[in-house]
């Protein structure tokens, strides 16, 4: 078995296209921005990426079937625009140093089949608080970058993030740059404490912006909805424990399970 | 040395066998499962497996000759059946996930070669707490697997298992799914707490109907009863030391030395 | 760079020897043991071993001299026997599963190149408490070697030891097994609470009658007496601190620095 | 992807350069040594090194612009002298033995092609107490290397360091010696609790004696001062907190930022 394996189901024809990275991470943001839009432009996917660097596990759908655990490229056709859409996903990143980083190279060498024109990785800036305003970091391959982002409304604060960006949001610029790819990494603050909506939806307006579509964000606005009322019960839950109550506290799963 | 070494004691000829997995796992379910019906149907051994990613490690035999820990392939001829059997069991799983999927792409690779028709997963399914009425779960690569299961017995509760299946009986069906090979996970539900002869009975209730053989239960029903034995000397003994003795609670290994 | 990098520093013409392995283990017993010999037998060294499945070390000699981490192969012709002796030693054994697969695939190979008889292992059997008299125990390749260690005073103790060898000591006999080489694992008992001479005595007086050298055991006896002292004083301190005295107990690494 | 990718900006014509090693380590002192001597040499990047055993990371630059971490060439030509100089600094070491291996392996393969005549690598000795004066000692391979450093006030006790040396800083010597290199690793004496310039100074100024160079020390005196300046604030603060004050203490990474 080699160390990556690309399944195509079809290879599309894609103008100059732009890629689109939401993997797992903090606050899930990423996953949840990518995965929200693949959804409102019904993309179509058109790889599987399986690998051993994934953890060995199926899942099992509803219906007990079960799938292996994966990475998917989809792509959305926007004929009013100069670039379609490719989107990158899945359940994991890679497990091990070498894993991420085998796993981007084998995307950068898609992106360079399909003459990817530039890459947006999202993820989350963990904040470690509950966050107000939720700004919008960002990170790029090249001054000019920096300053379109700024005009698009992304922020560029000295210094920040100071430990860098780790991962594939984080591979896909530094790897992508060595082969001439400009790439933008878009960051929503989040607290980092559960899956945030909040975060994906800052990250989108932005997003959406760029790349000239247009999406309904209601889907986000409601599974915050049920974040902030789940966590509003658990806060509760536990002033009262506090107070000397006994009852028990609800399972933080509660929180994951969106996204 | 090769990440996997295959050493074929014979290579019998075979009729579109179905393979049979029962390695280490939870509740030992799977290899107790396993290795009780090859020891009923006086399955041969035809290879040995070895791999550089199990532990560097030899068992000893009690006459003090060693042998290396390894994976095996037993086989079963059933004249008055379409299909011979293939059982797949060890000592140990691939110790890293790249471990486990090269063993399993290599136990594949032998499916292929010897025409497998079907592949049965054995394992438990951990619920953390005393289990009355054993249930056993299913999994599958298809809708039709399912349906096919439902009418065995075997159930498919919605959102279970909610973490998916992780090894050797989750591979074999994910891998061998993009082989194009059909293949069914049975698990047995267990506490989880110590090897369970009644899981992998009730496992086995629903097997060997499926691939229509019989085997007696009594090796399995005698071992149940020495492990509820040690279990209730065991709880025994607890409430004795809450209640003010001094005894000392019994080595807990006692309960690992069946299966 | 290779992942075993073997420089031989001359190739000695041997007729028919005897390895006889001694890496760090439980109470540095087979390391004892084997460099005790290297000494008494003044036998040359002959290759050296490096490899990326040891740390990335070198050490400094008291000269300010540096060298790699390594194993290391020495000789000894015995001109009176059927067998002359390779020795296999060094400072680490491989730190992954990986490591020492393909650590000892290529002693084996080595051992095929020189057509070694017969491999002995030796290495310590902890036993989690002060030792009196010190058994040797062993585990053997087939059921000959096994009565002919019997008969040189080794024991057998069924189920002895439950867990089976781990490391080197045990992997020269389960690979070498698969390659038709007939090896022997001999195993000091020791408390495994620190480097143990007197393990290394026992193994070396059963082994020494094996290969039929004579040898002076006077070193091994002064290690142990400086052993024992330490330990003694230690256990004063103990006693002492326990009884209200404040003073510091002895670093526990001067218990480690024989051997 | 390979293992490691190294990416040449240029190929500069050197004569008999010296190589000098300053990676991170103990108390920061090879590297901020090796990035002092850059600094004041204004010594000319000519070589990026990439590894997947590198974290899967890229560092953010004060403008938003990322770099993927790596290990970097520098060279120097010194007209004056006999030896140029090529200098090999970077963001991290290799993450596993293994990538520690396969860095210095192919480092050295740089220093064949560039024929280097002496490397010298730069660290820390850890001593875990506050130090007045900072001795420099050292290790080599060779008895004429240990006296030639002797005479420049290098010192060697006897059985120090006692663990050897880990990483590129022991690994140059030990795979260069295995080549044929000459080598020599300086350890500046250094608590190891936080980044320590003064250890650097120590190094640089009997290594710029070696190299005959002469650099200004006032960046690292700096330096020096405002670490001490926070050390100092913090054990006021402790002071002040032991004598019941409810004072935060303030970031332990503010001794950080410094190196």
């Amino acid at each position: 078995m080699e160390e990556v394996v690309i399944k195509f189901i079809k290879k599309p024809k894609l103008r100059s296209p732009v890629l689109i990275e939401g993997l797992p991470g903090v606050g899930n943001v990423g996953k949840l921005a990518a995965e929200h839009l693949i959804d409102q432009l019904k993309a179509v996917k058109f790889a599987d990426i399986y690998s051993k660097h994934f953890p060995p596990q199926v899942l099992v759908n509803d219906d007990g079937v079960i799938r292996l655990v994966n990475n998917e490229l989809y792509y959305k056709k926007l004929p009013k625009s100069e670039s379609d859409l490719i989107f990158y996903v899945g359940d994991y990143q890679g497990l091990t140093p070498e894993g991420q980083y085998m796993l981007s190279s084998k995307v950068l060498d898609i992106c360079e089949e399909f003459k990817v024109s530039r890459i947006y990785t999202l993820g989350g800036y963990g904040m470690g608080k509950m966050i107000q305003d939720t700004r919008v970091l960002g990170a790029a391959t090249s001054n000019e970058l920096v300053e379109e982002m700024k005009g698009a409304g992304v922020v560029f604060p000295k210094g920040e993030p100071g430990s860098g960006i780790v991962g594939a949001s984080g591979l896909l610029l530094g790897l992508g740059n060595l082969r001439g790819l400009e790439a933008v990494c878009l960051m929503g603050e989040t607290s980092g404490y559960f899956a945030d909506p909040k975060g994906a939806q800052a990250v989108l307006e932005i997003l959406t912006e760029l790349i000239n579509v247009k999406v309904d964000f209601q889907d986000l606005v409601d599974k915050a909805d049920q974040i902030d009322a789940i966590a509003s019960k658990l806060k509760d839950l536990e002033e009262t424990a506090q107070a000397g109550g006994g009852m028990p506290t609800p399972n933080p799963d509660d929180l994951h399970y969106i996204g």
